[in-house]
This record gives structure tokens, sequence and C-alpha cells, in this order.
């Protein structure tokens, strides 16, 4: 097993560069996994990853541990000191385990007849990381970001949809008036201004949900191509939520809906 | 107006240690409102600020300067130099204007006869804020948090609460076992392992929201003093959703059903 102790290490060096830029994580087309939950959730959908990077003190975990020993035959295992290793972790308490794989890329562009999530310039990591984790949960499929999104694959949005990103086919920079314009299925955006309450009206399938900016919301150019806009109900003093908040309000009122419309299984799951 | 532009000025190291440090805003029990979304929030329920912090450059700025101008007479505003005020700061782009006031405090100890939420070892301050601007959007009016909670009134919850602060009473440091056991409506917490689909349960009136700790969820100790446990149907690959989403979705599908059993208003609203 390879040990890095200098930061003057040239391949040190390279990592850090991917650690701590987007740009270069683009360039490389490499995703860091920070922690043994989002590694576990990569390899049940894509096997062993590529490149394990373990820090001194880390190694020695049991959790770690026990990972690298059924593992560690068919991946490169890279050891490093622990202050080095703590320069490249995203999380505050670092997990002492990290691995480097190429970015999942979906098979297929966006499918026009399933159903999907819109992100339209959802700036915060944590929000776009919540948002994907509540569509993975809610049985959506497929992810469209517009440009000017928080990167899906940053180690923050990564920590914040804890694996999700691996049961969803994920598409960056998307033309989403695009999209809209030849969608299969009814989409809806919320706005406060909506005409329709989100419990009165009608959801379709396939059903895309659009959600914008935390400022500004969604962007004319996109409300204008999506079908539906809709308000959540908001009783209290103010007509105010965190953009995650909304979506996982919306994701599962449309999951409410169709578990309704179905015939409850024998032992009433899920 | 006083103007600081040294770091050794008395005044400007007392307020660097109440930015800085949540241990000296409890001992001076002020609390710092960064931006005029939150000043504006915090005047809407108890009036002018008693202190205003400002910019060399945020004195100009067109919504700051209109608010100092109606304004000033009754509050003492303090010029700080850029840099000086940038590090006070607590978000990235400073909007150059904070107020500093005293710690709103409910009138009251906790009500055991109305809509309440309660959080159990909530740890991120982020998730925190959402949680309460989900409930004071969805018109509950009172949270207790536990002693584990992120603080309530540190700089990163404020800001992800956008002002639901002003709209709840907020009691730290619960005791929420001992509420529970003399509370006088229903009391629900989410558990993956919850018998009964949120979508299925009675949902009283008045509720108690029980949710827990991002690692954990809620301890077993506030479990055993909650009379339902739910679970929140999942049909994805995965169970698993961010605390401030989950909190989300069952706050509004409590507005949902509220909704439903009210006759609708004369347009439609709520």
């Amino acid at each position: 097993m390879k040990r890095i102790a200098s930061r003057d290490n040239a391949q040190y060096k390279t990592l850090l560069k991917i650690c701590r830029s987007g740009r270069e994580r683009r360039k490389s087309d490499c995703v860091l996994l920070d922690g043994m939950h989002l590694i576990e959730a990569y390899g049940q959908h894509y096997g062993l990853p590529e490149e394990l990077l373990v820090s001194d003190s880390g190694v020695s975990r049991p959790e770690n541990a026990s990972y690298l020993e059924n593992r560690a035959a068919t991946t490169k295992v890279t050891l490093l000191a622990d202050a080095l290793f703590d320069d490249l972790a995203t999380v505050e308490a670092p997990s002492g385990i990290m691995a480097i794989v190429l970015r999942p890329r979906p098979a297929h562009g966006p499918a026009d007849d399933a159903d999907a999530i819109l992100l339209d310039g959802v700036q915060d990591p944590g929000n776009v990381g919540s948002i994907l984790r509540s569509a993975a949960a809610a049985g959506f499929c497929q992810a469209l970001l517009s440009v000017d999104c928080a990167q899906a694959w940053s180690p923050k949005t990564l920590r914040a949809a804890m694996g999700a990103h691996f049961q969803l086919d994920i598409h960056e920079n998307c033309d989403l008036p695009g999209f809209l314009a030849t969608y299969r299925g009814q989409s809806v955006a919320t706005a406060l201004a909506g005409a329709e309450s989100l419990y009165a009206a009608d959801l379709g399938r396939p059903l895309a949900w659009v959600f914008g900016s935390e400022g500004l919301g969604v962007r004319s150019t996109v409300i204008a191509a999506t079908g539906v806009q809709l308000r959540i109900p908001m009783p209290g003093a103010s007509e105010s939520l965190n953009v995650a908040a909304a979506a996982a309000i919306c994701l599962f009122e449309t999951v409410r809906r169709r578990l309704a419309s179905e015939p409850p299984l024998a032992d009433n799951r899920p």
C-alpha cells in the first residue's frame, strides 16, 4: 500500500486540486466520495471504486478496516498522513476514508415520458442535495439541473444527498424550457402566486416538478414552458418555505396521491 | 454617527466576541440580525432594534440608506470600516447592515394545550432554521428544543429561518419527555420503523410533532413519552430523508388535513 507523507508529493498535489476545485473535478471527470456511507451507496450500483484514500488513523477504524480487508485486492489504495488527509476531507469530522471515482453518467439523455424533477437555479448545494434525496425516496428517477444550479457532484451536494445520486439519472446544464416543450407528461411549478392549491390540483403521471432558486423562484422563461403553477397553502403568518422543504412537500403529496389511487399491499407498505 | 476604523477599539472587540462565540451571545443575551430581511422581520414584531451596525459601503446602499433615514433617530447606529464589518458578518455576501437586539423571550413557558414542534437533538443549524420556517408557515406557534439541539438564535439558524423566529415562541434547553408527559394533545414522532403510515393515521388537534437528530432520530426516552410513531411511506429505492424535509412533509400533511376539514374561504385561500 503506497503511503504519502509529504505535501510536495505530485500525486497529493493533484488530489488536493481535485478536492478543492470544482473546475478540476469537471476537467478530470472525477468525483470524491467522503466517508463509508457514500462509498457503500456507490458500491451498490457501480461496484468497487477505482481508488481509495485512507488516513493513517482511518485505516485502523473497524468499519474502514473491514471494508479495506474485503475490497482492497482490486482497488488502488493510498495511505495518507492524517494531516494530509484532513486537508483533503470535505467534512468536519473526517471518517478517514474517501474514494475517487469517475462521475457516473446517465446512459441516455433525459426521458420525456418519465417522472422528473427540474431545478432552475437552485444555488445552495445543501438544498440541491436534500431535493435529490427527497426525489429518490419518493421514487423519482431523473433530475434535470439548469446551468446555474449548484454542482450536483460537489462534495457538499453529495453529502446532503446521502447516496441519492446513485439512484437517479442526473442531467446537468440542461435547457429546461427545451425539455418542457416536448415533455409528454404534466409539468408543475410551485409559486406563491400560483392560482390553484397543491391540495386541490390534479397531479398527472408522468409528472415533472419544477423548483426555482432560493431568492427568485422559477424563472419566467421556465414558468412559461410549465403547464401548471400551484401554491402550497400556508396558514401561518409568513408565506415562506425553504426550497428543499417545498420540494419535499410537493414530492410527497405526489406519493400520497399515488398510494391512495393504488390498492394497498398486504402489509400496508410502503 | 460613531465610526470605528480600528480593530483595537474596545467596542469592536466586544462585537467580535458576540459575533464569533455562542457563549458570549448567551452571556450577553444578545442576538445578531444580519441583513435587512431579518431586521425588518424583527421590526414587525418588536419594533426598532436597539443598535445598528453599518459598513462604510453599506450605508450608501439604497435599501439600507432609506431604512437608516427613517429609523436612525431612536436607534444607536455605529459605522464600521468595510474590512471590520466583513469580519463580523455571518453571510458570504454581507448586506452591510446588522442589528444587535436582546433575545426575544416567550412571555410564558411552553403551552400544554397548543400545537407544538419538538426538536430532539437536531444538530445542524440549517436544519433547525428550516424546520422553524416550515413550522411558522404551517401556522404552528411554539417550538421546544432539547439541550443538545443547534442554538436557535445563532446567526446560521436565524439565516435559515428567514424571520420565523419572530412568529414562534421558542423554548430552548427543554425537557421533552417532561413536556410530553403532561401534554394535553396528541404527540407524534416519525420513525422508519413506525407502524402506521403518515397518510393513514389520524392527526389530532392540538398536535405536537417530534423530530429527531440527523443521525440517530428521536431518542428512545422521548419516543417512550410520545403517543404515536408514524412512518413516511417512501416508494423509492432508499428510505432516507433529511430531517427538515421530513418535518416539512409532516407539518404540511397536517395543514392539508385541517384545510380539508374546514369549509374553504370564498376565494379558496389559504
